[in-house]
């Protein structure tokens, strides 16, 4: 009996080539395509029977795929998921893509492979055309077109309360940090709103970003510093940015919150041990990751939801740096 | 045809317990044993064949069994895990107990159901007995018997460089401070360490531990600092147990460095942006994460071990508390 091997030496491919043509026709070409399955013929090669009808069989099996597990917000997202879909009676396959696009292309490529009755995915690259709406897809915070349904913080509302808070808190002239992507995300929602409720309240505002792209802490901050002397009140896109910030802040003899109100947003830090603690823009991450789960599991029963984008509240959370 | 429902209404027993009988004997009586397989004779029940072929041929799935990805120290050993899996064309399944020994027994029933490659496990209960092993089995930390391979930081050598460290840095009498759990750990010999180095520099040393069931924080530091008011160095079995010292010391009037030395055990901070940063023991734990990966891998080819246990040197991390 001809192996998938076989087909792959006679159409002069790779026995990954083979797969895809059989499973789904991701990243090959219609003329691979026609060269395949005239070796499958040719050779009157059967895939695996077996494999193939247990997988048309429904997966309990749903793949979380964000760039680590090991950052404190990806890790408390991961935690609520996978008990979310524990109590929905599923499985979560985890998969670090470590931000990189061919790795996330990868792990797609394997979930399709492994039909996987569906995935929620945290990205950060331009991996759209690569995303097969045959099988349910939630992204979280990256809104990836209109077919894929997006689960995102309310990242305006969020810049909105930053800099009343900011206001409130006696700053005269505010500065948005961002470290930006190249992919549209939703995150740029932070800056949006931040400068429609400064110009709303005739707040003086700058916004100073860099894309993640050959990006530098260093340079970046001493750019900041040297252009923005007079700023007196941050919102960092992320709470890592904003203790970043202070750190290069307190180097150059600014103190916060005497000199500098610092808001971030995430919410990351979890217990009150470790300083400073950031005043911050708190992610709903666990009513993100159910409705993700909840949102998923009504895709894979086929049902049409309402929405494409849902957006959940977020709420500010005063810490020691305002 | 009859189907599994019908074996288990004849039998008078659930699905699960039908489907329990049929793939492992894990939690069923003989009585209920003997039962169901004399309804799946009577009825002449025969077991979906394509899905028990199957589940025969290799999965490529391992279940990581842990308490909380959630946690900096357990997040991190994901990372690496998922990593190393990857890289040798295996997939991670996660799933966090919340350290509910309930919780790991269902998981553990769930894995051999699921028939998974094999399992790395961190555990901290006294589920020794429903550890089935014909799935190869990897437990980090936990050493649960002699058939279990385990994983760990050289906890005894972690727990000697602490007290010399501290003796180094003018202690001149050290308290282990350690919350235990019923179940035997590997962390028990972090204060074995530290005691037999105490004892063979002639230092002064106290042990104080308490068990995490109804452990209380406040209870567990006022006892401590009204019976130990002339410590002067501390060494705690968890980086966070160190931090919540040093939150307690200060609220006492108590400045760390200055008036007590403070070692943790872990390394979970990854960055200088937090302070305190912790002087620490810091565990190995991609060496860990890596090496569990590898020798489970061994296993699952049918592979013999040479050692039941295997400890990775730590190394001491300098930070902001000696």
């Amino acid at each position: 009996m001809p192996s998938i091997k076989d087909v792959a030496n006679l159409a002069g491919v790779g026995v990954g080539t083979v797969s895809r043509v059989i499973n789904n026709h991701l990243n090959v070409t219609p003329e691979t395509i026609k060269k395949v399955n005239d070796a499958i013929k040719q050779l009157n090669y059967i895939p695996n029977e077996v494999a193939r009808n247990f997988k048309m069989q429904k997966s309990k099996m749903v793949a979380l795929l964000l760039p680590s597990v090991w950052h404190p917000f990806f890790s408390e997202m991961a935690f609520y998921i996978e008990d979310q879909l524990d109590q929905d009676g599923f499985k979560l396959m985890l998969c670090n893509s470590g931000g990189r696009p061919d790795k996330e292309v990868y792990y797609l490529d394997m979930f399709y492979q492994n039909k996987v009755a569906g995935i929620i995915g945290l990205t950060y690259n331009d991996i759209e055309a690569n995303v097969n709406t045959d099988i349910p897809f939630i992204s979280i915070d990256r809104h990836l077109g209109t077919k894929i349904t997006c689960v995102t913080s309310d990242n305006y509302d969020g810049g909105r309360v930053a800099l009343r808070e900011l206001a409130k808190a006696g700053v005269k002239k505010a500065a948005y940090l961002g470290i930006t992507s190249d992919a549209y995300s939703e995150v740029v929602l932070r800056k949006n709103g931040f400068v429609d409720e400064a110009k709303l309240h005739g707040i003086e505002y700058v916004t100073f970003e860099e894309n993640d792209n050959g990006y530098n802490d260093e340079a970046f901050f001493n750019r900041f510093f040297q252009n923005h002397g007079d700023i007196d009140g941050i919102f960092a896109n992320t709470d890592i940015l904003a203790a970043k910030y202070i750190k290069k802040a307190n180097e150059k003899g600014l103190k916060v919150p005497e000199d500098v109100k610092v808001i971030g947003y995430d919410g990351i830090q979890d217990n009150d041990l470790f300083h400073p603690i950031l005043s911050t823009i708190r992610q709903p991450v666990e009513e993100m990751a159910r409705m993700s789960v909840n949102l998923l599991l009504r895709k894979i029963e086929g049902e049409e939801l309402e929405q494409e984008i849902y957006r959940i509240p977020i709420h500010y959370r005063i810490g020691e740096t305002t």
